[in-house]
């Protein structure tokens, strides 16, 4: 931590800052330039943090110099991590399809989504049956009905499941169901959440809030992490600017950056950031280039009549263009899709 | 609810429209233009937007008319609110200063910022026992023990005391001490939490979500009201942008637009917004004239050893300068400041 | 100016920085804590600005401390300036009260809006002869015929003229006209015409870019001052953020932001932020207790009729019930407004 | 356009409204729903736009439906253009590399620059002798004689130059010189300038504004088609956002999105949206693969001695990466990079 002085800081503003360093264990060294003072501190960062040193008399900047994330921090963890989701691996070497309807309806049309999911190589089936929806008019989700159906396509098409949960109170539920949990872009400050599913014992993927800095996101997943559970893969969903000609703006960069500064897998969401079918094949074309270790498409035998995002789901020909395209492309960047399970019920 | 046909629509999308809409019991008015076609629909405005319209073949456009939320709109109940908060009003005709510190960390420092709230003409106290913070290694409030602590204080000032609740599960417990529940930025699209602070029983001040629009926000008071509780306060407290030189972007325009669109009581946290107590006066006299119902003000009696945003909490010589010069514009707005309560002691 | 240096750096990175801090001229504090190495600058800071510290080995981290514009910074000159448009002070002491048409469209309409102008106890008159649109298909005002007509009635009405001027090119003829000249948000970067006002001896009113932060805001008035025209007056109209309920998001928090940074007078332009008719008087209230300087208000006889932004203009009563708020609240401020002029004509 | 009336509109309204739109020459076709009408208007849409439809009586909404940019727009042009720049194409079929310093500072320097960029395969240097910087401290470029060292260079490498012009003012000059005038960010709505490049006769790449909407973009383009130069080459470059991460927000769903809206070929910029050298190649194999009709990049000798903008250029053999990349995910898009031109000296 770095702290530089104002112009006007006196000789005993100095002295108090390093006295309160000093009598919480740390060191302070100060360096006099010719119009400012500037103070390095050494020691426990965090009880540094909780002493309000901007507040002190003469102070004119704080500089933090190290990750506010430590468990997910690619500083001590150079290797990047894979986190396997009911033997399905994603991370380095792989490229992960995600596929499957944003809402569960009814287990017809789960099952049809599952497996054109499937056919196209898809090797995890995704799927809500809890919906965190801006109006309290939109559905919300089939709740354990969903779940349960869920269950069944799995059983069905040995696709294990990543299902999202909106409440702390409903973990446990939804854990004893999903391969993995998912926490959504509005639930993303959401620390009871973010604590519970880290206990849960199950991997996680954590969008990001889609008004989260980078910082921030891998803040929430330390929040999982201190848990116990490093088994968290970072989803990029898109965030909100200015623009509206689509629903987010995917932050492309985002991938490469998370990347560097953290040893998680991260994966991208085409679907709702654009929020348009047309642009569900470009946005994942651009995202396995970029270095992404999977997508997560929305699917559905019957977009029109769908009661969540049908405007961005794909069919199964769209899907099977993209799955042949995110092929190609993992080879172009020397990774391969795994490989589907055998039917569990097989 | 107005759709717009492309220019290459085909007259089956058309009709093929008119029967979707005509089978869910709405009508569909089509008006044939020179080069488009427009169809205006009549009759439950949910349930059309239930129907994928923008997925269907040959659609343009489509345009929702009446508002996303129904119970807190003005639209069917034109006088804006007044809600209670343990005797104290908040809405039109006054104007309420709502003071206190940002996390409560000891009896005495919370005691001692209530005195200061009350000397100054606060009628309600403020005080976090649940700390949302962004970095797990944050403090995060003393929880249970700071209940105690504020209805002790509350016991020996006469304030009644508003305080944050962060996850659904503590509703009970924080609402059997707290006489307002307050919901956080980052919570603002917690449904659930929304869902059960609506349950509660108590009054409810609900924060702008620092990426919600107007409407979002409103939609996310409508699931409170939904509950039966339409005892909501909402706060406009900033939202992110990309100016830097404040925490965030102070959106004055914010307290005019919600109530025009709402009945329900609009104050304004200038703390939180600017992150900068040189701010929070010339933003407070702001908000008042600007037509906010109060405002809530961080105060504490020693900022530079605050535990939480010490940068922006006000001391005593602050808090008085800003009650008188609330007092003079209440008055410029043809409203008064509520009376303190006589001590709950007394 | 203060490098963190890497983790990792080694000792001939650092060597090599002091051995290029010392080859410029300045001088290299190197202070060395238990895992990293802070350096600080001493010297020429625009010149270190040119050496590309950040992409040397070894570099973690720069950060400027010192203000990036010096003319316009209030750390070198304390006082805040008055800048005087035609006899007419903007600055501490006043709240200036500027109105007219967003653009001149006829002789008679533009004497009517600076009849109602002045009758409201404006002191300056506004008024676009040159508009900058967004589209090529909208009006982009009358150009010299325009000037020539602001110029007519500036002598009908004594009211010295503040008017935009669009391209480099035009400066010279803007200014033999205009009294004040003003640079548009679209402008805000556009250096070569900030140049050319500069020299152009006239006072300038630079709007804040919409996409622009305020040191960058403060950056392009030093590129004004730098050609030797301090007589700028800052405008804070609204910045581009994600809420669409208004047309832009009015920045309150930049009037004592700007203020606090720098000498130059800041006023508000309510109509072009909000962009509703409504929402001018809430704002401009705000403005003055927020500690404007003056506003800057669109009128117009027939908004209805109006070329360009005609739902944001105020007609007669609007701008009495406004100019009656402006007056008590400069009180308030204990500021009072000036006085008009006598007719130029008289 | 589509007008919908508010709930409260009267008979008067709506015929005042039918009265002025047949007054111009149009058409309006009334349609009655249960709570609203609705007014289709058919006629000239840009005499609709000045009637300030919106600030009528009685009005709720006013959509407009087409499009505001009709020159550049798909709708009447369906084939995706090409543009020659000295013998290059650009646009579909092919993805064409262009690269070369930030700006001109040496013969020496930009000669080298020149000769990495060709020996990776580039078809087009770029570089900058007139330089936009938000501090007027910062370096501003050669200007002509930076111009001179383009053509030079020119001359001894076969490539054709882009380079950007600031000044509506210094247009003819630089055409004198230049392949293809650039229009940069900052100039994005710098109408003077736009109208100026557009009767110069030569090829333009104009950037996207940082705070654009593609709308807007698309606009500005329209600015300089309308001058009868339709030679325009769209470049995204990043938007403002949030995220500090990065320099800007690379807005990598813009490529697609503005392929469809308009004809004009779309180019990206990943050494300025990310501001990092270490994100140039994983956005440059994004934009590829989003559909981008090719790259802009920069590169320099030594970036760590570089007058602008160093941390951002690529060196020698991050750019023989990059074309090696960019060459096989060419053909993967069914594309092929140019040929390089003879030497023009030889």
């Amino acid at each position: 931590m770095v702290i530089v002085m104002a112009a006007d800081a006196t000789p005993s503003d100095i002295q108090a800052i390093v006295s309160l360093v000093e009598s919480t264990g740390g060191e302070a060294f100060v360096s006099r330039g010719v119009s400012r003072v500037i103070i390095g501190l050494v020691g426990d960062i965090d009880r540094f943090d909780t002493l309000n040193l901007r507040g002190m008399r003469g102070v004119g900047n704080v500089t933090r110099i190290s990750v506010k994330y430590k468990l997910v921090s690619r500083e001590h963890h150079p290797d990047r991590s894979v986190v396997q989701v009911g033997g399905v691996p994603i991370g380095p070497g792989t490229v992960t399809l995600i596929a499957g309807p944003c809402a569960v309806e009814t287990p017809q049309q789960t099952l049809q989504a599952a497996e054109m999911a499937k056919a196209a190589g898809a090797t995890l089936l995704r799927g809500g049956a809890y919906k965190p929806r801006t109006s309290p008019y939109a559905f919300q989700g089939l709740g354990e009905a969903g779940l349960r159906i869920l269950a069944d396509v799995r059983e069905q098409t040995g696709l294990p499941v990543v299902t999202e949960v909106v409440d702390a109170h409903d973990v446990d539920l939804v854990a004893s169901y999903a391969d993995m949990l998912q926490v959504g872009t509005r639930n993303a400050q959401n620390f009871a959440l973010l604590q519970a599913v880290g206990a849960a014992g199950k991997p996680v993927m954590l969008k990001r809030g889609m008004n989260a800095t980078i910082e921030e996101w891998l803040m929430a997943a330390e929040y999982i992490a201190q848990r116990g559970n490093l088994d968290i893969v970072l989803c990029e969903r898109g965030i909100r600017t200015f623009e509206t000609a689509t629903r987010n703006t995917l932050d492309i960069s985002a991938v490469p950056v998370a990347q560097r500064l953290s040893h998680l897998p991260v994966i991208v969401d085409p679907s709702h950031s654009g929020g348009r079918r047309d642009l569900v094949l470009p946005l994942s074309r651009a995202a396995i280039v970029a270095g992404a270790d999977g997508v997560i498409i929305d699917v559905h035998p019957q977009p029109e009549i769908a009661l969540c995002d049908g405007p961005q789901a794909l069919v199964a020909e769209d899907l099977q263009e993209l799955a042949h395209a995110i092929e190609r492309l993992a080879r172009f960047m020397d990774r391969r899709l795994p490989a589907q399970r055998e039917l569990l019920a097989g």
